[in-house]
């Protein structure tokens, strides 16, 4: 039997690869065998730290749930037709039953499984089984990167739905790493005018190689010292101080998306200024209903990944890809690839 | 000609009664005689204050917004056939022409032009003139008082829309006040469950009165610790620290709606939790399209206000008034009737 | 082992009782002693003609869907603790994995299996089995007919949602049969107000005695003639040229809910009307999400069915049932009661 | 004083030029000099037929409502700076305070005054005098053109909303006019996929020209039997056999915009098929709120209009105008120029 290397976090900043034996698909599974996989900031958080929030790794773990494959493999009650495929893999499993998921929120189920998030292993690895209704066929023009970033752009479409964003309306995406350049366009792809906003000059030019030309450079001008106005705000950074101050330029009737976490649970917001201008606010986790437009979007050419994707690196220099981001903010989106 | 006594605030905590010409109506405009006024908190906090946030008492100010009347006389480019009729007086006058009025959001008009908001003078007074499209005529067996508490009805009327309140959600109302009475009735009137939060018994009780069972003690336990989730918080305490707390007990996927205002403009919120569990925050600042909603809640009966109507004060003694409700929670909403 | 009656069509008008071996609850699945049975128009439907539009009758068919029980025995990897409870059946059991799943419009499953509809069994026996998650728990003081009346309340609870139906609007239910009368109920628990019109003056009655008092005869004046104008049609009768003459007597940016199904799959409508006064149209199949808000409606007191609910037949008798609301229209809901 | 030349329909089929006095700008009002008027189906339907359902032309009516221009002279309470500005102009001009135009809705205003629709005359002329708020200026690079085909833009952006298309979403768009490839080329800028219908070859080449792909020639096959599906209709051709037709295309929870207006009042609609998939369908009458959206959409070079626009004419020249897109399919659009 063909044996599985798993990359696992054993301890803080601590990476082991150990060879397993090949994992078996249950009822509804797969077995996929894993062709890309991007680097997160979780995954670098989980790296560094340990833990996210309430979410602890305490024992080793698997990280990496931006991830594409090829169906290698198909257990019971599955359809046999699939092997062969090449998939876009959703990340998260949900229970199908609960009250969230009947009412079409199945990104709140409380009982989902998600990949890369304790006790759940991630898809640094060769093989993966997963369930087969959140692996999804891409088609054949589609990048083994495309396809394992439908994660990151799944965020986008999400938090795009949330603000129902639309032609007329002027976005305000703070942050131009992977899921601010994401967000960015996918608003671009709903019709809407986009305003990018960073301190960091390449990520900057990330988006203005991404055809955005309204961009704002934060560390030369406070946002509400800019003069920019804006209809809604995707807030990318996670930094509180930045939600707080762009809330501020928003105009009547504004939303607000706080798509990056912050390391601190609570953060003062500009309450007065939410309740006189009647401001809807809101945040993301995770996503629903949105692979199948991700990967619609890239075969249709409305979303660009190149300027994100970084270098590239085999299983046995995934620390290498944690840290890569990390050292140098031009690598947007580390990739690695077991292959290599 | 008649003359019109005018109650003016003409220093903090001092006011004046005046005699004055009656006012004449302009194009489109009636005059009305008025009959209830309503005492509200923003009056009082302008009484005690001489101001509200950016808005700044810097000449001597009519105060009252919840008012009623009956038409008297009528300007150019009226109908003369509604002098004599009872009207609820809707306190804001839209310009009609911005982006805001357009979309159906004329609460947000920038020129819009609200009684007792300076520089615009209230309603504390024996007449005023006002825009006959802002005058809802009410039925013969709605009373005075019902006509003036349109106006925080209103409030109520449209949080619940803002929330998109309907059978199957479960509320939390934090205040028993004049406003959250209101919404709460507003609530139950759109079929749903209704928890109620204070601190003063006396509130609690007022709250009983109107026929809510579903009651908690803020002064007993922490809303955090008493058990107690919702699917909508109405935050009507103006009070930092609770709508902090209650947003920490709403359930996935729920909304929150600030209707009172804090003296702090910034405002701790637990914004993980908004975001682990996509809740929507929002204000509300003041209404729009909810006159004719009001007036027919009140004439089906859906709405009590019995428990919430305190005393009655003439034009002689709207100091009085307005010290009432602060010395006494228990009268919960005073009424100035000119007539006294 | 016990034994299970079930009551079989086997051919038009043609009903036969058997005694069959109790049914074994498979995965996730209890068996359920059925307490109380509405019997609905569809039952109706089927008994007389052996099929509605493309579903055929092509076995022996157990018609029933409106049904409560009590939980008597577990299948694996279920809950033990349920066996004693008394639930309310949500019929239709949906895959929970297809599109319509995933976005929270499961009555739009294509792999639905719904009891009564072919080639599923109905209820009209003394022992199902069911899905564990559409089975739904009562109270203690809800009675059996009301949770067996979820099922048409539901659609009641669906057809309002689907109008977004709140205080302020105006709803003309025509037809005051058993739909038309839950729908009436919700849209007035939702705080609206309703008028009610049909031809036959027992289910006008009907309406007045919940409480109705806003009623239009149809039999003496078509409804455009009738002065009544209204933002929201509910459409209960399934009878085509009501549908176009109630569309008509919409104001502008009306919505219209055809509810009943007519015996003719297409229909000529007032397609100009809809087109100038920007009225949306649409259908309800079935409902989503409802059983735990019928089942909180009825434990509030906000539904009555007393008015409703006729006669009560036995196993043996359901083709009286079937026959009864044809042959009276006084008998709006004859129930079965397989204990009887 | 400069006259103004008007052109009226005077009866059916017969217009005369006339030159009479400039016409003086009220409150509120500019004098504007057309520069360009796209000829609408509308005006074609009145020139043929003196009348559009209820709408009957009875006395001299100047048409043309799809219209730019220059402001040249300003009335009272107006802003003098806007002399000289280039501008879309908007034809209907809604009272401003009924139910409608306060909730958003100014389209449906009872009241709406509107170009070119009897007795309010229209643009096929020198100079019109037009309300301030309903003219809206157009940047530099902006073309005449452009600026008149904001009008049909408009109906393409109003459609899109009222079906609320995004990414994900497939759009059947059966007309390819003007008007329908307006909205096309809208749902395309929402990110929708789009497939165009036609049965006439040079308009399904125009869209080509706009770069759709997905064309569908409904001279060879019938929309049911070419294995298209939707989720969204755009009814563009006003043919109710089409309508029929295509809506039994959509997918469950599919929607259905009737674009176009029909002769026939009434239409057969396939009400089973609306009811079990739920399709919600509804029609657009004219639009609120579009024209900055139209500007900006023309600005940011997502609406090409060059496949469209057909030959211009002089204001000498409008009968051939109206005669042209009728004799010539290929003349999707023609325009009158009054500087010809």
């Amino acid at each position: 039997m063909a044996s599985n290397r798993r990359v696992k976090l054993v301890n803080i900043g601590k990476l082991i690869v150990e060879s397993e034996d090949m994992p078996v698909p249950g009822v509804n599974e797969y077995l996929v065998k894993i062709s890309s996989v991007g680097v997160c900031g979780s995954d670098v958080h989980y790296f560094e730290h340990g833990r996210i929030g309430n979410f602890v790794v305490e024992s080793p773990l698997v990280l990496g749930h931006e991830a594409s494959g090829v169906i290698v493999g198909a257990g019971p009650g599955t359809d046999q037709d699939r092997v062969g495929h090449r998939v876009a893999i959703e990340p998260g499993v949900p229970c199908g039953r609960c009250k969230q998921c009947r009412t079409g929120r199945y990104n709140l189920c409380p009982s989902v499984r998600f990949l890369a998030t304790p006790p759940i292993d991630g898809a640094f690895s060769d093989y993966i089984v997963h369930n087969g209704d959140f692996l999804h066929d891409i088609p054949d023009g589609m990048s083994d990167d495309q396809a394992a970033l439908c994660e990151p752009l799944s965020v986008g479409i999400w938090a795009n739905r949330r603000a129902d964003v639309s032609p007329g309306d002027r976005i305000l995406v703070t942050g131009c790493g992977p899921i601010g350049l994401m967000v960015a366009q996918v608003s671009r792809a709903r019709g809407a005018r986009v305003i990018l906003s960073d301190i960091i000059p390449s990520r900057l030019n990330a988006a203005r190689t991404l055809g955005f030309d309204e961009l704002h450079d934060a560390a030369s001008a406070p946002i509400e010292e800019s003069g920019i106005t804006a209809d809604v705000l995707m807030e990318c950074t996670g930094v509180a101080d930045v939600a707080f101050r762009s809330i501020s330029v928003l105009a009547p009737a504004g939303r607000a998306v706080l798509v990056g976490m912050s390391p601190e649970k609570d953060q003062a917001l500009p309450v007065a200024t939410i309740q006189v201008r009647e401001i809807v606010l809101t945040g993301v986790f995770r996503y629903a209903n949105t692979y199948p437009v991700a990967i619609e979007l890239f075969e249709r050419g409305m979303i660009q990944i190149d300027p994100l994707v970084g270098a590239k690196y085999g299983l046995d220099d995934v620390a290498a890809a944690l840290r890569a981001s990390r050292e140098d903010p031009a690598c947007i989106k580390p990739m690695v690839v077991p292959s290599l």
